[in-house]
């Protein structure tokens, strides 16, 4: 069993009211990752940077079990976003997106890779995340991320995309968006008949609601004073989510919800901190820790 | 041991895109005490209407448990309000708000509601709730209710209040403007050390967080495909909220946690149908088994 990656890697600089970084690490892939690696190790990353991606970089991700041999280094400066976060953390801005060699990106999976049952197919093009999947001998378990610009701009790729993957997950705007209905629980009906039996929606600070079998699972977002980086959650619960389920191969619905606790137990460490500076130093007494405090946030009994 | 509820009836006009209905039954205290008389008759109401409030209406509150010994009608119309909802439930135009008789409401408590040990103020001028507790015996657990249009307007008013209240229920963006503060955990802080002990900020679709002691208890929605009327969903939370703490008179914070599940089973019925129509035809087999859905939708445990 093997855990494949693909998506983007980047040099994020991002300011909040608070604080500010620059060339920090980012991209989708790098997240999703990370958070995986704690679970699921080795994890098989495929991407592109260029020449000027810093080798401290490199080191940090094979420390965290990240196979790099897909990688594509290649000439030419590395994909750069630069966003900003209003004081209300919820809102931010796009100062600068900078493709450069994330443009001519063509995710070639190495051969070794192929075999890889579980696939995140990270926020990027549908045509690549299809191109990925053309490539897979025959994975078990397709996880896919999607953001309103696909929706919008690759609407046919994407419905393509849909038939072949097995749990969508997107946010609560993008689900409005993709089903065009403002209700959650029906847009999550119709999007389940777009193709992926497993629909997430994540609804940032206020958890996530899994929508599996005749099943729904809302998991409650841990309550945080601190924020200081709000960019990568999303990808760090995916990675969170199908690191924990690669680790138990267990696919059922119970061990499912388990998934969506581990997503945003890694969610909730990542945005403590810039970049990845979050994900960096944890063990897993900490994530178990963090784990049960989902428990005691969400759990009540009534006396009988 | 008894319930005293105090606050609005009024006559409503409510549209949808799917539905609409005129002069239905609605007001805080009417929402509050319907939804407590299924926990804890008799509720005591204390209110006003004008001389057009229609006797179907009277029959109605006597029907579920309410003692209106406190419900003063007078000269004049009763308090009208008309709101359009929009496709996007979450928004609504107030289209009409006519005081009538309200304008002129002066909360007289009957001599034999003061002993009253559990007392629910629906959203009204914190003037007048502060005008009720004065009048009280010594009342043992005070849930308190406002809005946006209170903490602006009557500040200071709602801050003394606020210092005699067990418990205040808002909704996110009213803490966020009562405490000045976006980050919700950081303004549940500040709003607790302005007096009440407990803060409960109800999410709308996204549920509620119950702030009691060292807790933070995250309570799920019920994911609802069909809502006909939001309206009153409010009031109907705190009347299942107070009704059932009152009923079990076990104020720990396991059992608070319960309560709030029951406030969110009570305002799940309350919008599947326009007024108060959700909540006339309930019974306890019906609440307990939309309660256990709550347990369900929210449960997770780890294979050990």
């Amino acid at each position: 069993m093997a855990l494949l990656v693909v998506g983007s890697v980047a040099l994020d600089s991002v300011a909040t009211p608070f604080d500010k970084v620059e060339d920090a690490l980012g991209g989708s892939s790098t997240f999703i990752s990370i958070a995986a690696g704690y679970f699921a190790g080795p994890v098989y990353l495929v991407g592109t940077v260029g020449e000027d991606f810093p080798e401290k970089y490199i080191d940090l991700l094979k420390k965290h079990e990240i196979d790099l041999a897909g990688l594509q280094i290649v000439p030419g400066k590395t994909f750069r976003w630069s966003g900003k976060y209003h004081y209300d953390l919820n809102i931010r801005d796009t100062l600068l997106t900078e493709l450069n060699v994330f443009e001519k990106f063509d995710p070639i999976i190495p051969e070794k890779f192929r075999k890889a049952e579980f696939i995140c197919l990270g926020n990027i093009d549908p045509v690549l995340q299809i191109k990925v999947l053309d490539q897979m001998n025959d994975p078990r378990f397709v996880v896919c991320d999607t953001m309103n610009y696909w929706i919008e701009g690759r609407r046919d790729e994407l419905i393509k995309l849909l038939k072949r993957i097995s749990v969508l997950i997107i946010n609560d705007s993008e689900a409005r968006l993709l089903a065009n209905e403002p209700n959650l629980v029906k847009a999550a009906k119709m999007i389940r008949a777009m193709g992926p039996k497993i629909l997430i929606i994540k609804k940032g600070e206020h958890g996530a609601l899994l929508f599996t079998g005749d099943t729904v699972f809302s998991a409650p977002a841990y309550p945080m004073e601190i924020i200081n980086d709000p960019t990568g959650a999303g990808d760090t619960f995916a990675g969170g989510f199908i690191g924990y389920l690669h680790k138990t191969n267990d696919l059922s619905s119970e061990n499912m919800k388990c998934a969506v606790i581990y997503g945003s137990t890694m969610a909730s460490f990542c945005v403590e901190q810039f970049s990845t500076g979050g994900l960096e130093q944890l063990s897993d007494i900490k994530i178990k820790e963090r784990f049960r405090e989902f428990l005691k946030l969400s759990r009540f009994d009534e006396k009988v």
